[in-house]
């Protein structure tokens, strides 16, 4: 809790004053005022968060929190839990889809065991190791986890971002966990009161019949767990998972650290969801990456204010909308960073292309 | 017109057989059905084009046609017709927004006069010297061009893209042109029937009052040429402009050799209209890079049965979308170079993660 409570007080809001130059820098750039639209509001977002118009994204880093789920006990979802330890498997071999995409889009991914309910330590140290229990308590017959672990699987992720903010210009934020939707949804839910029905939806690829059944066994975990709203690690610890919790505490590592954390889809924004409500000046760290396929996106996305960057239908997590997002954030840098002014150019400035 | 002929006629509609494929390859990736959305779609669109499922996106060549409007005499732009050449020489100097975009994602930029009111004769061959004529003429007092320069252009574009075909595996498509906002928008109304209101938007930057004249103007000049429907290349030559005949050529061009064509915006899209309505079969050669801010651009896009795949509010074309969106090409083609099956990777596959 010390950690926590630490980190907390060192966020602090972003710098208005690299906003205000970086939006008065970009009205000199050769194109009608704002032409280039979202890309230079990126733009703004990361020169006041670095606080500097040099604005730096070559060494991205995604860290990739996985942990599993008692919940998925209950069939609400279409894989089997032995699924997650399979795809660590194939995270370290780099041949998942978070794997191929952060190679193609120049990012690295720490792969960390959080939670997952398997011997990990024939990986060695391709991934981190940071186990809190092997996987979550079945919620729908209890709490997920206690609140001590809720709390460290956020000091966890702030641990990594500590620790990585030195090699790190751009975090981003990933998770494997079968099951972890329900967790999701439920956070969602609870936090802002969406009914379940908005915030359920078909997961890893559930038919709608089973859709019904994971809302009603989400139902009777909240009905069960009583999680206080206004207490978001009572939240995290009653339908939360330990992923969740471990991107929340990356989100909060990094803003501590003045970084942008690049935030991926569904799992990954109920983990910011935590983070906002436990520090709101968290939220202008944060970058997101896509719209996520899964219809309560919407919802977790409204809350926190923020619009993402891609919406391709994406629904598969690890990251993956991260990775693809990353060269948006290269490309507003080279903006701020290369593109010539009305003056340097000799185009015709104030009253004409510039008015 | 012997060219344009004969490459309409080479147009063949995209192979279903390898679209069908990709499509049952991708199933057998590590990761739920098609959880990653349109970037599969784009996997299967890259792999159909180029009948292979070793899609190849390295070498991406941005064609950026340039030219003037004699339409700019009726002050429907904010800028003056000066600005076209003078950022010419920002292109050609490396500072302009595409330049600096297509450099970070690994596009080169081909610069062509096709139309330009000025000599560019000092710029040598850091461009294609390829100008029909200086500028349009105003359309709301006559024809914007013969329908032999209409022909001439589009023929332009087609050449530029045969040349360039051997070393280039992605095309894009750009424009620089005052005023072209203008004949984008005649396009669009002429070949849809979409009212002026809802076809006509800021461009560069009008005010609501001067966005009412630029209506105004531009039907005048729809009432005066009686361009007809059912004749793109009528169309073209008494509302059109150079560099949207330059790019209905690339358009043609590449997908006559089976090229995926990259296409930018709002003046791109009118490109693209054209070239749909000389060949039905063209559009699936071509990837909308995104979604403009100006407001007829979904009519363009609906009329096309295309999504694009970026939405950030940008209104600058010179091809700046489309060097945006390269990096997603680039991440479709990884995906099916580069993922894991579930074979290969040992994931539990039919019935649990693969369903």
């Amino acid at each position: 809790m010390e950690l926590l409570r630490k980190t907390l007080d060192q966020i602090t809001p972003v710098s208005e004053i690299w906003r205000e130059k970086a939006r008065k820098y970009i009205l000199t750039l050769t194109m009608p005022p704002w032409a280039l639209g979202r890309l230079l509001d990126l733009a703004v977002d990361l020169a006041g968060i670095q606080e500097t118009l040099q604005v730096r994204t070559a060494r991205k880093n995604i860290i990739l929190m996985a942990a599993d789920h008692g919940i998925t006990e209950e069939g609400v979802s279409p894989s089997p839990k032995e699924v997650t330890r399979q795809m660590i498997a194939n995270f370290v071999a780099g041949g998942a889809g978070v794997s191929v995409l952060a190679r193609q889009t120049g990012a690295k991914v720490t792969i960390v065991d959080i939670g997952v309910d398997a011997d990990l330590s024939a990986c060695g140290d391709r991934m981190l190791h940071r186990k809190i229990r092997r996987g979550t308590a079945n919620f729908a017959r209890g709490p997920a986890m206690s609140r001590e672990e809720a709390v460290r699987s956020i000091e966890t992720g702030i641990e990594i971002a500590q620790d990585l903010a030195g090699e790190t210009d751009i975090f981003g934020t990933g998770d494997m966990g079968i099951g972890n939707t329900s967790p999701s949804s439920a956070i969602l839910s609870v936090l802002t009161g969406v009914p379940l029905p908005q915030a359920v939806g078909m997961g890893g690829g559930l038919t709608p019949e089973k859709i019904q059944h994971k809302i009603k066994v989400i139902a009777r975990g909240i009905d069960l767990n009583r999680p206080d709203r206004a207490d978001p690690l009572d939240v995290l610890a009653k339908v939360g998972g330990l992923e969740i919790g471990g991107i929340a505490g990356v989100i909060l590592g990094a803003a501590a650290q003045h970084k942008a954390v690049v935030v991926d889809g569904f799992i990954s924004t109920a983990g910011a969801m935590i983070a906002a409500e436990l520090c709101p000046d968290s939220v202008s760290y944060m970058i997101l990456a896509h719209r996520s396929a899964e219809p309560g996106h919407r919802a977790m996305t409204d809350r926190l204010g923020k619009t993402p960057l891609l919406d391709l239908g994406l629904r598969l997590g690890e990251g993956t909308g991260g990775a693809l997002a990353m060269p948006l954030l290269d490309s507003a840098a080279a903006i701020l960073r290369e593109m010539s002014t009305f003056e340097s150019a000799a185009v015709s400035g104030e009253g004409d292309y510039r008015q």
